[in-house]
């Protein structure tokens, strides 16, 4: 990030390679025999392209998808994937990010599959975080966090929104559950453990886009190469 | 409740006598003009019933229900039934429990409908709980706990519950969402707010049936009439 703790910008030739590189780089720890979480969005999509690479080559895993687009792209691909309904744990979680703090903590869930990537990402004995440069922030909450709302619950859960000071916008379209997004905007999230648990206890909220504890690893692709960080 | 904090037993007939009792004590404070939210179960249909005998009797009131079932039985006797995901606030919520301690904290669920029944009493700006003294322990937990899992996370949100030392049983049938429930036992429950917290923490996890904070007012039909219990 900037000196002043916003996101750097990248030429977008730029952030492909960038994305590439820390997809690759998390894609490399795989090991024969493991059971795989994929991601959703960009960067998790080339993640599961590096893997299908690798199986190619040989590597024998499997794989469940957070998402039905990320299931469909990974059997194009050639990978075996199983339903997570009967999966309590997988073996290491690879998705991206829309932005990661310093502490490692993330908004997640532009694609809308938050929910079933916190999911997964909390079965995962080790959970991979991958993204370019410009998704690194000093402080969350440059972009929306995302919640997932049943519908009978939608005006109920905006006015919760509003209650605890955020902005909430109605996304377009359904989850794969077929529940509503609200896109909740706050002016600063001074205290993002507090805003999970404030979030976490407003019935009919299903699930929202903080990831606070669920990234072991950081692998961000950038002008100079992959950097990794570890949760402390 | 007995000395030992176990709940009474009644006789059938007493039982029915005592719920008819507790619901007509709630619904006799509908104020025309009221926005009410319906419950759902045994207990919650005999206030419904007694609500439309009112509204023959000339009360003027709208409500929401908490459940299919709830909804088909209010409009089956002639309630103005409107749908609650327009809507942020009621005015009043009626309904039962499966069992609630002296602290007005409860468990409910046995209906499968607590998810929508929690939003519901959340919305009210007065939620009232009718039952039979037969549901009044010392101490949550003599009930399982349910909670609603979204199909996808089952097996995960049961290894979580282990982890929490419940046992959980998966019920037949499903919600009014379409998702699964499992049906918690805890050996004892020794901090009901730790527990809220832990279950809203496991995602997957949609709801619960541990209504710790939603209870205002808590009606108690037994054999010499109705008890009425505020929250401190």
């Amino acid at each position: 990030m900037n000196t002043d703790g916003s996101a750097v910008s990248l030429p977008p030739d730029d952030v492909l390679i960038a994305k590439t590189a820390a997809a690759a780089n998390a894609v490399a720890l795989v090991e024969p025999g493991m059971l795989v979480g994929l991601g959703t969005g960009s960067t998790a999509a080339l993640a599961i392209e590096a893997l299908a690479r690798r199986v190619v080559a040989g590597l024998n895993v499997r794989c469940v998808a957070t998402s039905l687009a990320s299931d469909a792209l990974a059997r194009q691909h050639g990978l075996d994937v199983i339903a997570f309904d009967d999966v309590a744990r997988v073996d290491l979680a690879i998705d991206g990010a829309d932005e990661v703090d310093p502490e490692l903590r993330a908004i997640k869930g532009a694609g809308g599959a938050f929910l079933r990537e916190k999911i997964v990402a909390r079965a995962a004995a080790r959970m991979i975080c991958v993204v370019d440069s410009t998704k690194q922030v000093a402080a969350l909450g440059q972009r929306p966090v995302p919640v997932e709302v049943l519908p009978f619950a939608h005006s109920f859960v905006s006015r919760a929104v509003a209650q605890l000071s955020g902005s909430a916008v109605l996304r377009e379209g359904v989850s794969d559950q077929g529940n509503m997004i609200l896109d909740c905007q706050w002016e600063r999230i001074s205290d993002p453990a507090l805003l999970d648990r404030q979030l976490s206890n407003v019935p009919g909220l299903l699930g929202h886009g903080l990831f606070l504890s669920e990234i072991d690893e950081l692998h961000v692709g950038g002008s100079s190469g992959v950097e990794v960080f570890r949760r402390a």
